[in-house]
């Protein structure tokens, strides 16, 4: 393979950045305690997971829909006839969920310094809109982004896309995230470069398996390693 | 003023390309109906109107804000103890405005052909992203648009980036669209040309005064005239 000079490094957001599945965990917990009298645990999780695939055409990513899905395994698992406190809760979850604090992951801010000395760093990420570019603007991360972009899906034609419009094109990019389905996958596909860097924990949506020996891909303990990996690439 | 050369065109999508705001007073009459035991119409509108503006911060625009706007409103008005079938109601008509068929206005497919051969058309909205890009696939009119962006608010910045990444910068672009708040006043702002097609409906928060006798501003009739009022500007 020859050398390749990477100009333009993507990064996933949400667990890449700053943390995200584990607010949606906690809310969860919080929805089985509510659900306490009608439901066991695994019984109501595995309903609220069909729900959130049945909607995920309609509803896409982000907390509205999870809140909605939430309301809607609620009347499922209560027969239709939710006690109106568990609908409150439920909204009122949903909106501490938007107005979370945003806090870097460690050593992310180190690296994002760093990295965007070298490369264009473009966000790429999927779930609402409006609350995706709140948590960039809490997070204090927007000054190293020469782009962001907020999309629907994470397909190999989207990282095309945004490769060509913030970069050079796919080939002298490289795509970093914790999720193989979204990030990586799509990405190598697209003729990038990505690296894995897994977060402690993955929405069942994500999963899959690592792309093990393929050249362009590289499983990284944490974002901290990022820049000694490219600077190696070319 | 000098000649000028329009390049690019953005067209606002909801109730300038499609209905909008038709669906959402449909929804809102349903709520209505579903609620006649509990409030009078008006008092009804009123704590919508206050429960959404609250949200606005926080949900966005679109439907899914707008749902759970009208579960919070169901809420309020029942004493925290609305019946079951309400929110299994708001739930299912939430479901239905996502996947309501989308057809343009009438007029619409022949001007965005017209405009097409002459200038770069850019769609610049607001709302769900998943659900402005599903609609715009089923609207048909995606072949038009050189550029899709959907943006969480329409302000002077927002045109003026719009307009440079996608054209040769807001001086050289026209915006076309139904609200004088988010279409015209903020792209003229801007530095661009903007032109006002009212639709029958507005939603309260999209008002405001017309800027007559601002000299890049028109008042079109319908976007029929579109072409002609640009076509006579350079």
């Amino acid at each position: 393979m020859p050398l390749m000079a990477i100009t333009t490094v993507g990064l996933d957001a949400d667990d890449t950045l700053w943390h995200n599945e584990t607010i949606f965990r906690l809310t969860q917990d919080r929805f089985r305690a509510l659900m306490a009298d009608y439901a066991e645990p695994e019984f109501l999780d595995a309903r609220l997971a069909e729900v959130e695939r049945r909607n995920l055409a309609l509803y896409g990513y982000g907390v509205k829909g999870f809140t909605l899905s939430l309301i809607e395994t609620a009347m499922d698992i209560t027969g239709g006839q939710p006690p109106g406190r568990v609908i409150a809760d439920i909204l009122a979850a949903g909106r501490e969920m938007l107005s979370h604090p945003v806090e870097p992951l460690p050593g992310v801010r180190q690296a994002m310094a760093e990295l965007s000395q070298h490369y264009r760093l473009v966000l790429v990420t999927k779930g609402d809109l409006l609350h995706q570019e709140q948590k960039l603007a809490a997070s204090g991360l927007g000054e190293f982004f020469v782009g962001v972009e907020i999309v629907s899906e994470k397909d190999a034609s989207t990282y095309d896309r945004v490769f060509t419009r913030h970069g050079t094109g796919a080939a002298e990019a490289a795509m970093c995230g914790n999720s193989l389905r979204s990030d990586v996958l799509p990405a190598l596909e697209a003729g990038a470069f990505a690296a894995h860097i897994p977060y402690p924990l993955t929405w069942a949506h994500e999963l899959a398996d690592p792309p093990l020996g393929h050249p362009r891909f590289a499983e990284l303990a944490s974002i901290a390693e990022l820049p000694g990996w490219l600077s190696g690439l070319g």
